[in-house]
């Protein structure tokens, strides 16, 4: 274990072996970084790797690096910089991205980044919250022929549970920051998808898009690899 | 204010004046009361009115009682025990009590025994959670008819926001302590029932049939006194 | 279900049925919205309602909105947004809305403004908090002849169970996050309004003015619709 | 410092200088000691001070003693025992201790018991909770005369908050795990009482009659060393 | 929607639709249930299905019900109770179910129950938390060829993270409620699992080995159904 | 009661009543207020008071009240505003206000003019934690002289307790929320205090230096007036 | 890392390298096992090392296994059971352990019994707290000749702090679950502890007597490591 | 101990006998004191020191503070502001600091600052998390020839636990606020650093890099104290 390759920046150790281990290179989460420590560690990863992903960045720190990776995009809603120098468009189908409200929008793009970036194709379902569940039966079709569900809601966050109780897929829960007072910056939809009567469901951190994204990557991923053999 | 009317047992004060006020008399909490003080408060609460409520009362308080108070009942799933001396049977329509599961239906007893004894008939519907939400819109005629909802729902306690996005009705949410784990002994729900996103959802304390049967009946006896002038 | 009329703006589904189901149009929650999302929702809204609410905006969200909609108008205590092409005025009666200090009347405003869209005509008192309780028996004539009462206090929230104490109308008790220190913002009141000792109060999120204002809306309907019939 | 007087046994060292610096001996915790332990703490304790309280003990433990220490006493309700072998009877006036239930009471008694081993005689008013507040208005006469009021409450714990805007008096507050679901064990009254909208309330920990009554007697007898001088 | 099939027992509705849905009957949460419930309802599933399974069940419960039906089974390690009455074995392979010490073996244990009466073999592999981490490296073979990895811990929850930091599978994370003090009833580990570091984890409920074994089923089924198209 | 004297501004009804039933003019909360509100209200209280104090008030606050109050004086430590138009100076002594840190005399200033304002001379203890416990030992003779003693920390709340432990006088704790990480705001001294293991404690509000002095200054008063009969 | 000597039981995996890499050998938590697999387990590891400690043992388990492990040993007090087969006693000086109250020593008879087993003498100094901080005082020569102090404390949990500001040893604070109401089950002494105000301490887990005697044993050892080298 | 020397300016009370009596002068906290204070106290502290360390400090304070302590260095990573005129360089080893991530840095160089103005020589080991575990065996030499370890982490704080699985030194655990959602500021790989299931950890506050560092200094300079005898 301890001869796997990694780099060693003093501050960071980039570790290029994940890519073999784990399928996909390591991701970073831009919140707390300089734009120096970002455009570092962004560079290295670019030696060996030909995509990299920034989760939570600032246009700030996206017009920084844009100046010295002059391929690098942003993604405004996602907070998202994305590299990708790989040939060829992504292919694998089956994750659907639903949300709750429109406020969700911003971790559905997340995730629907990374599972791209991971080479599957997300289809995007947006508010279809329990509110006005007929929303949510015009989309029965799309969701009963999915491999992996994401759903994604802040409030009471019952998008989970309900969507659960209608499919044969698995369903990823991301509860959402939206809402105030007893939301608790989404504890309360964190709780809430924690315990669904419905099972066939499993959760992530609250606006955890990216972990969403590639858990149903992995997922949707993993179905094709099976088809292939 | 000071010179209305109540008795002073020493360590109680029955409020025999609630009655006039608030339209129900003092109702017991049983839950931490010896079976001597329960038989004296009864006793001294049935000289003033013809009807008394004891809520989370064991089987043990109710024996003690019974050998005292000939027609006391005890319902041994609400763990409520009644006396009830008026003539005439509830008339009052409009209040329909629902529950996601069949373990919250001892909290929808206790809700349908209260709203019972101030005068309301309660239309019962059991185990329509989300998990199979069909279930649910099979009860809508009954749903749609409401003049008020009483929504129970331990786990994730989605129940009250499907149906307030379904309704004109006012919905009161009764959060239980039906579940495990991160359920929090009914604080998942219960935050859950507050953050709901569709509006026309008002919530009682954990396991608090009583205050929603109280508060639903209040509601419904609201609506028939207008009818009435 | 699958087939009840929503519209599909890609980012959103506003849900024109929601009117015809629950008895008033869906409301914009202006929180986290850009200013060109808001504007693109509420066109979307008045092409098949003639009433918006837009509840928790800014000063600039309505200025913005108001270059696009000219009838827009703006609460700034309440930090509302209405539009409204209704003809007539509010007229059912029975609605009270009460604060315990002054702090808590911007949510109280949003009370009334969403009870008077809903079409109930809401009566204020304001500032009769527990700490000088002679103040709230000086509106006990107010109080008693209402058919439900909003109760809007911080700090230890127990102006609902005192106000419970005393009437035969459903009281909705909304705490707010006014306060420090040991509040939790807003947690206290909405704890301690789900504990109280008085029964007949519900309670809504902390701060939510606009479901408390909704709530007693439909109390009122529903007991004006009885007395119609 | 390090030369003040107190006794080794090994497993305690009860510290018989205590009474000189704050008046009163050390007070034993009965929770949680074996009987042979607090048989030796308190004949320890019985040679250097005429006076022992033990608090929060069981029938079981008192038995255990009362074959050893022949006078003395166990108040069941409070779960106090006392032994006292001091002259006279306690003389000093201006404690009331109030509560809003019945099942308050035990905490109530606990801290009276307090108070007149301390020296102060304690009037007890019980049952004056808010939710039938004239109870409270007709024992205003009593509040009003105090020179320091223990206000004890469970559920929302409204008492303190409502005696204090009413009286001169300094109140201190005592919240009871009385109540169930949100009322988290006496957190919710605790979090209210520390957020009464009147002031003059200060409080001590949950079920802490003890506290109280001590807290109160230092007050009380504060005020009649003052008169002495 | 309103029209698909449950049965009406009263005090529950058995959804015999959920197979058709969701690809596996309704799971009876055997907690809090009474022998004759428990009875009532299984004996109305084994009519419309061959397959039932029991969460959280005593032996009090399982010696009930064995009476009434004779091949039920019983686990007493996971506390659960089957029956199954369709010919063949379990054959889809790729769940590996993990723990992190012994102690959380009843949890894995319900889960492996669960994915084999879904059509899983799970392969177990127990006690290999990070306290002595070269015993996780010589599952590695296992785990690296697995579709889909349950991994189960109380204490820090460390091992869902590490896992996932070395395989390309996804993996559900099971706290569990082992530990004391600040363990929190396993909102520590639940916790430490929604923030682990390396991507690919999603969460279940504490000590919900029934969610974890039917969501990992959900994946490796369908990865099974991908290959077979 | 109903009959008892306030104001009606509409948006507040001053207290004017308060300095007759609890011996002090109601107090004004700056927080939260604007500017306007802020000169009307003090206005209307100068009219029946010759004394207003308004706590947590920014400079702004002030400066805009200048302008119309010309006798009103600003501590931007407290962050207090003080009207005294009465003759005479404080004279009642025995109040002692000491802190844990440098960082806590914000808030035990503002208890100093509170305790003031209210005919109490307070005396000043600042920086007597105990990380140099010899620096309270010097302290001692002040300490126990007083009638009443304010003590005032963060980070581990435990000056109260220590001092408790050593005099005769009641102690009022105030946690502030000095500290940081796990010190949550002011919870930890909060919880600290209130779980003190010397009795003579009790508690007011995170940062709440205005009700420790309010609360000080009836004790002491209680005292003073005994003295004079 | 993955060739490093573990034992398969199935069930468990014994660390035999454990003692290796840190100097001790694995350490047994009783709580939750069963008395087969106690035993199973406890043979094992005798036959690798000579030298068990089973942490949180009831008397049943050690009954069980004292039948077939005749040299176990048995500690009430800490709930410990041991088996030590070396030669020779405890020999490294400089743990000192202390407890605030009685009821803090089974923690500390558990730290002790632990760095015994660890081959550190540890001193035992109990009941200092800070209620009669001249008892701290008395012990002050023992704690300034430590190498390293474990403070073990509930209710406030002061007593870390107060140690750590007089002395030059590190300092390991254990907090209890002494305590009642507001004591959370020892995460007020645990939060206090983390907050302290002076440095030098470090904490372990509530009721973790065995963790800071292991902490405490491997400070005390690498001292002796390196006098001896 | 009355005796004792410290110094009073009034608002602060340095304690100059803390270098006896701990070994190190009084740390000051930069966060929340003036410009003003923060000199006078510096001042006063190097007339009897000649060592000043002020941690959490701004660049503002450090800028206002150069202009009269000429020789006061900044760093800007852990915002320290240091003052040395002491000869010679640290010369103690044993002290290895590690962070999980690079993130964690700020908290790892406020230890290393700190351990070295108290004469220990720091060795610093960033980004080893678990995540990418073999960056950790990479560095186990280090570890293992340490005498101590401070581990820091952020999201699940899994890094200690595995450490002191694989050591013989003491590990001193720091959790960090890196993360976000149900990371809730800390606290998550606070609980989990206290649960970890290897022992010799203990663990200080949140973003504590001072107290950890000074922790392990005091740890280091016992060692080096011991083999000096």
């Amino acid at each position: 274990m301890a001869d796997l390759p990694y780099e060693d920046l003093g501050f960071a150790k980039p570790d290029h072996h994940r890519s073999l281990r784990t399928g996909f290179p390591e991701v970073i989460l831009g919140q707390g970084k300089t734009p120096e420590n970002l455009i570092q560690i962004t560079n290295t990863q670019l030696e060996k790797s030909d995509c990299v992903l920034v989760t939570k960045a600032s246009l700030t720190m996206f017009e920084s690096l844009k100046k010295v990776v002059k391929d690098a995009n942003y993604d405004s809603t996602a907070r998202a910089i994305t590299i990708d120098r790989r040939k060829g468009t992504p292919s694998v189908p089956g994750v659907v991205i639903t949300t709750a409200g429109t406020s969700d929008i911003p971790i559905a793009r997340e995730a629907t980044i990374t599972a791209s970036l991971m080479g599957c194709r997300a289809e995007e379902v947006f508010d279809i919250g329990v509110a006005g569940i007929h929303r949510l039966f015009a989309a029965l079709p799309t969701l009963q022929a999915a491999t992996v569900i994401v759903a994604i809601a802040g409030m009471e966050g019952a998008l989970p549970s309900v969507i659960a109780g209608l499919v044969k897929a698995p369903v990823i829960g991301v509860p959402t920051s939206v809402g105030y007072g007893s939301n608790l910056g989404g504890i309360t939809p964190l709780l809430s998808m924690l315990n669904g009567c419905a099972p066939g469901v499993a959760v992530v951190n609250i606006d955890n898009g990216f972990g969403a994204g590639h858990m149903a990557a992995l997922i949707a991923l993993s179905a094709a690899r099976e088809e292939a053999t």
